[in-house]
């Protein structure tokens, strides 16, 4: 068999996941949180099951769980997207994205990566026969040169893929950002593919710069989010997407035959749920604390730090202890401290030389003391 | 933006249902129960959600389903997949389908269709740049044209796809089937895709010829499966596929790309409610009572009929009342008798002509009965 992926290996968070359950490591690699949803939703999602919502669910999701949606956005980013044509319910952000680019990215179209990007984009970029154009976040507090993106573009450009609160560098973009943003893509009919699935997740009083926002980015824009990340319920494996009805309908082609629908049930419990804004409200302090008791407990070790401006995830950089590469770093890190990270180049490319691991901080501050111990001896 | 799927509309389950629920039309168009999985299988699943299990399940699923998938296969059909390497949990079986296409189909590859066809296959294919090779089914009895099968393959086939038991038309392949597909794909490299997702829905003795009983066979196919439809759960979105490890390896490349992993609460429900194989044993007498049921009661109505030989669907000749085209009288149907079905000629081709509507019994009897009732004033 010839294979359309022949570079693609495992996923680096299948990959740390294993080696760090071998070495019954302390586990900060992938990102989803060790405590559970709130009781009150995980009542919801028992309630619904045993209500008769065990059939198909419509194919583009639940109709109050899209409505609730509608109103949260049009609340938050002043943007009105209608449920019953530009709002479909998927099976966690992933597919969002994989359908997104499915859809969208023919052989030979070009599609703008911002680098260090998450590992699913380039690989369905590749399947599709589109061609991977990086523009690399620059220095070490990882800046945008928007001089670079805007000569990145070509007449060849489908799709630029941007996600602020950024996986792994927990950098946040700005109005002036998104506002530059808007004027580079003036014009063209390129394609906004936002991942903004630690949209709940800012800190320091900021504000999520969403797509939905910015009406001249909107109009091009599939947004992709994840009630996963939000709710602290990675495993259900449950998010969505907004866009133009024009983008939508075409999107919609080749859901229907991707997964058709998601879990109606937990639907239903999420319809309820997102109902108190203040489900999800809430996170930006949570995870502030977080950030601060994890950052806090590690103040006298030799890694140094800029705090994450958002998502769940801090960077360290340990150039001061040592010039390994990263991937050897956070092998080592595993099998010697009992300590699991993830190497960041595996975002990033083959120039990658920086020395920085990505850490997990969604966990109880017991396992923030844990971390905090090992990387203090270090 | 250019469509990579002109031709393409809402799928036809999502068409019919929205005219069924506006008409509020007893319905037996889309396939599922409309009843609950068993109250055992619910409180597991409900007992899942409260013991933890709300974070990312590994990518290819949990070891402990894989292994109990493992020891069915093996024990009914005397297969061994590896559970760690040749199973993997899916987003409901359509994903599973979908996956395997943009894995294995390349740009100007011919994909084998039998036809009437589910209506996730050609899209599928036709995102990736494949040829559809169609083989239609031939005479009132659908039967397969060896000789004309054999003639479609070229140089350039890929794929093969099949389904046993059939959707739509309830007819299974025999062991001489399965043998004569054995020999005529002997010496190739064609690539077996094999949608057995009613594999535990056969009637009057029969015994599901699974691809896995044929070690020429499976040694080239992915075999796609579902839970939802064995376990009155389709709501829930999950399957499985199995597949030698060779073709497996590929496989994973898009499916961690695409969804990553799946729901691990139901994950670990199903675990443990397969153990007992009665659990999914009993299925092929408790739908051939439903069959019989129905049938019974229609057997004085205009609608001719051969018994459904598996799936949980039924075909009705309604030659005999009408030459409608069966687009026009199943939306007849809906509207003036308020009873939905679906019309199959969709699942076919443009050459089509033949007088069959398809009725889903996976019901109550008291919907049964209903349905009945109308079809038996038509
Ligand atoms: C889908 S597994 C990866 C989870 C995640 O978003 C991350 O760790 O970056
Ligand atoms: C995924 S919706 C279609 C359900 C089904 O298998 C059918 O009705 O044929």
């Amino acid at each position: 068999i010839a294979s359309k992926l022949p570079n693609v290996g495992t996923t680096i968070f299948t990959t740390i996941g294993q080696l760090a359950n071998a070495h019954n490591a302390v586990n900060l690699s992938q990102g989803f949180p060790n405590y559970d949803p709130d009781p009150k939703l995980l009542e919801l999602v028992g309630h619904a099951f045993k209500s008769g919502y065990n059939q198909y669910a419509p194919m583009q999701g639940a109709l109050s769980l899209r409505e609730v949606i509608s109103e949260k956005i049009e609340n938050l980013y002043g943007h009105c997207y209608h449920p019953e044509s530009e709002i479909i319910i998927t099976a966690g952000a992933t597919q969002a994205i994989f359908t997104t680019i499915s859809t969208f990215v023919h052989s030979g179209d070009e599609v703008i990566v911002i680098k260090p990007a998450y590992d699913s984009y380039e690989p369905a970029i590749e399947l599709f026969g589109g061609v991977v154009i990086p523009v690399a976040l620059e220095g070490n507090d990882f800046k945008m040169n928007w001089e670079k993106f805007k000569s990145a573009i070509s007449s060849q450009t489908k799709m630029v893929i941007i996600n602020t609160p950024h996986n792994p560098t927990g950098s946040i973009w700005s109005k002036k950002d998104m506002l530059k943003l808007q004027e580079i893509l003036k014009g063209t009919n390129i394609i906004l593919l936002s991942d903004e699935v630690y949209e709940h997740i800012v800190f320091d009083g900021a504000k999520h710069e969403s797509v939905a926002k910015y009406p001249d980015l909107a109009s091009r824009s599939i947004i992709c989010s994840s009630f996963g990340k939000t709710f602290h319920a990675t495993g259900w494996k449950m998010g969505y997407c907004t866009a133009p009805q024009q983008l939508m309908q075409e999107f919609q082609k080749v859901h229907q035959f991707n997964v058709f629908s998601v879990n109606y049930a937990i639907q239903i419990a999420l319809a309820e749920y997102l109902k108190n804004p203040a489900h999800y409200l809430h996170l930006n302090g949570f995870y502030q604390n977080k950030r601060d008791y994890f950052l806090d407990a590690i103040k006298d070790s030799r890694f140094k730090m800029t705090p994450s401006a958002g998502t769940y995830f801090q960077l360290l950089d340990y150039s001061e202890i040592t010039n390994e590469k990263d991937t050897n770093f956070a092998e080592r890190l595993i099998e010697e401290h009992k300590l699991a990270s993830i190497p960041i180049s595996v975002f990033c490319g083959t120039d990658y030389n920086k020395r920085f691991l990505r850490f997990c901080f969604a966990k109880t501050n017991n396992v923030l003391d844990q971390a905090a111990e090992i990387l203090n001896g270090i």
